[in-house]
């Protein structure tokens, strides 16, 4: 990984000479501006970042002393306690819970049994939202289908049968739709169930979980996600002409709305306090796993870059807040109350970062705002350089600060070595040992010096023009 | 791959050429010899095995018709009439399965709970031939323990505990000591049951099974493996001074000895028909995946390098048998029946050829024999150097062809790629999709080509001198 990074490195280096030289002197003058005024501050947030694992250790004790953190569970709440408990310890200011009300789903008990061709226990995972099946579960034949198109073509032969959705893995926003939308179109077809091939690129009989939704006036069918390997196997038997029947056992269920938090802390701005750049992941993860990846590694990055901000005295011209969203995985409640709790106040929030993508290696931000904008932050980003973290692209931003940008906040999301992210999606194997100190104090660094600097710069981001208002 | 594999034969044409210049001219004649009189041959079963993907079909075929293939399963015994008749299709003669009895253990139900400092079901898999719990199963404080020494230095603290040994892996060897003799050492330190971090160093939270063993006069303790994830995380626990504590079940029994079988086929020889090269894997599985990898993989593409000979018209001067040697796992049984039920062939067994490694991207052969016999193997080697495979080296065998080689019997162990073996190994991951056809092609190849030539060559391999014989 070192080779890899000081030729990344020097191939940015080498980006950035030729920029200096074709964007002309203006450029040149505003970036030696941001590098010059703030080398130093970016350099000591990095050596404090690299100084020691302090990230990836509080990460590690959350996630074994809580676990998994779903919407609706004992242990997101006995999380959030302990954050807010920590925060307040870390001499954070403005520490506190705003309170968000979340769906809750629960999993219950869960089984698949193949009964034809031959009797085996399939590893599986209900997907979230699903409605269960009667207690005796449903047993029916299996059609499996490799798309939609497939399924239309063969509709006939699904009724009263359970689908079997086994789209290849190509990318995530290709297959996906699968698990949103595969009960829906089963059911259309007459289908009593739906299965899908569970969403990533590397199994090792590996289920992965996730949302999906129900359609008014569409029958609500159970939902669930079988491995790879299993959806191959059963694929193989239909078209050996094998009749393939399975029993379907969920006793999955929705209860009524609970009530959660984001949690926030803030550095207070030295001038402008009102004005205030956010910054965080979600903490809540779906009941599986550790949910150390997916987002409990965002969560603390964006937290220790305001600690690290806070212990290095660093108190810029504009407020840093970071925030912990709930229920970003089956429901976005946590991003949806922020923008309503703040509305007041996003004229002034200067900018929104979110980490939602893993903390490994980090590349850089995609950047969603003005030109003008842009321009400032890939300035920035040269401060990020000596890590490898420089590389400021278009377009960019987060589930959880969506709606926030929807009204105009400029947002931007932490890139990053994403080779192995959909390896541990939702899954049992989302743990923290998939991460890495290092990478993850990397990660830290690059949103301290992000949110530091664009806090602290004499000119707010310009923000581009709100369409239609 | 490909890129890999041409700079790999580039590598391998020079060093034959340096080895020609070295060996001087009397190796370089007779290589020559081997090489202009066979290579015909190699490429007819060169382009035989390429030409399609029989072997990886067969192998798939018989995975998701029967699943894994444990010894005294029934699955096993439908797997070996299936590939006896099978052979017989083939048109292969003197096709037979030798009666073998198998241990019978029976894993049941089973499982781990964390119970302090929080509740969590832990994957698990108990190992092969440990006792099980009482019907409660056994709650206990957990001692987590590096090594055996670390055991010793705390013997006092294991008495009436549960002791986890969770040793990183380096080397399947190194590791593989604390499942196989894991249960002893904690019984004699007065703990109640032992667990093991899973031998292997890749985790999807993926628990490993395998072999354990008791000792005489030493108290029969369970013994399960739990996943590197969890090992590490009770272990972070323990460091931080909380109570581990937890509850393993398990319904594992022994039953009393079952039949299984040594299935066979052969090529009879044209001219020495009663002097025989001998090739195969074993047959059998632990109880979990497919067995696709552990060693469906090896026995199908030896049986299918034994076909192709057949299929293309060659008849060596002496017999080829393909040999799928049952309950290698647990038992070695079926590797010492073979051997005493052929005893008084076995002077006339030229070369044992094994499978064990996985059938990814053969490199060569690893050999036990004399000198002499080395020579001409490697010379043979030089036939399978244009797919990579032409690495000849000293040392190799199997554990099936083992006792044989005891008895003086040349033995040759199939080398491949091992990188992924022992992510998969003795797991539910070991499933078809972890292999590959055109590697596993490639493997029947090299294993077809080497019986072919030794099987054909006018003089048998000249033997080593049996030590104390």
């Amino acid at each position: 990984m070192e080779v890899t990074k000081s030729k990344m490195l020097r191939r940015l280096a080498c980006i950035a000479i030729v920029g200096l030289i074709a964007e002309g002197r203006a450029a040149d003058v505003a970036a030696q501006d941001i590098v010059s005024t703030y080398r130093g501050e970016a350099e000591r947030l990095t050596q404090a970042a690299l100084g020691d694992s302090a990230a990836y250790k509080r990460l590690t004790e959350l996630v074994d002393r809580f676990g998994h953190r779903f919407s609706g569970s004992e242990s997101l709440e006995r999380a959030l306690d302990w954050i807010l408990a920590e925060m307040r310890a870390d001499g954070l200011a403005n520490v506190r819970g705003e309170p968000v009300m979340v769906p809750r789903w629960v999993r219950g008990e869960e089984s698949i049994e193949l009964r034809s061709p031959r009797a085996l226990k399939l590893p599986m995972l209900g997907l979230g939202g699903s409605v269960g099946t009667p207690a005796a579960g449903i047993t029916a034949d299996v059609l499996v289908v490799s798309s939609y198109d497939e399924l239309s073509a063969r509709a006939a032969e699904a009724r009263g049968r359970i689908v079997l959705f086994n789209a290849p893995f190509t990318t995530y926003g290709e297959t996906v739709r699968y698990r949103t939308g595969g009960a829906v179109a089963a059911a259309r077809a007459g289908a009593v169930a739906s299965l899908v091939r569970s969403v990533g690129p590397y199994s090792m009989r590996t289920p992965h979980t996730g949302g999906m939704s129900y359609e008014e006036g569409v029958a609500r069918i159970p939902h669930a996600a079988i491995t790879s390997e299993d959806a191959d196997m059963l694929h193989r038997m239909q078209r050996r002409a094998e009749r393939v029947t399975v029993t379907l056992r969920m006793s999955a269920r929705m209860l009524p709305d609970s009530e959660s938090r984001n949690v926030m802390a803030e550095v207070v701005g030295r001038e402008r306090p009102d004005e205030v750049v956010v910054l965080g992941g979600h903490i809540d993860s779906w009941d599986v796993g550790q949910g150390a990846m997916d987002d409990g590694g965002g969560s603390v990055a964006a937290w220790e870059a305001v600690r690290l901000i806070k212990a290095l005295g660093l108190q810029p011209r504009r407020t840093i807040r970071v925030v912990l969203w709930t229920n970003e995985e089956n429901g976005l409640r946590g991003g949806n109350a922020y923008r309503d709790a703040h509305r007041s106040e996003l004229s002034r929030h200067v900018l929104a970062i979110e980490s939602d993508a893993g903390v490994f290696a980090p590349l850089g931000f995609g950047f969603t705002g003005s030109d003008e904008a842009f321009a400032i932050v890939q300035q920035v980003g040269r401060l990020l350089e000596p890590f490898g973290a420089g590389a400021i692209t278009r377009g960019g931003g987060g589930a959880d600060i969506g709606p926030i940008m929807q009204e105009g906040v400029p947002g931007m999301g932490l890139n990053v070595d994403g080779t192995r992210y959909f390896w541990y999606h939702h899954t049992d194997a989302d743990t923290i040992d998939k991460l890495n100190p290092r990478e993850m104090a990397l990660c830290t660094a690059a949103m301290a010096i992000m949110a530091y600097v664009v806090a602290d710069l004499p000119q707010a981001l310009p923000r581009a023009p709100v369409a239609g208002r």
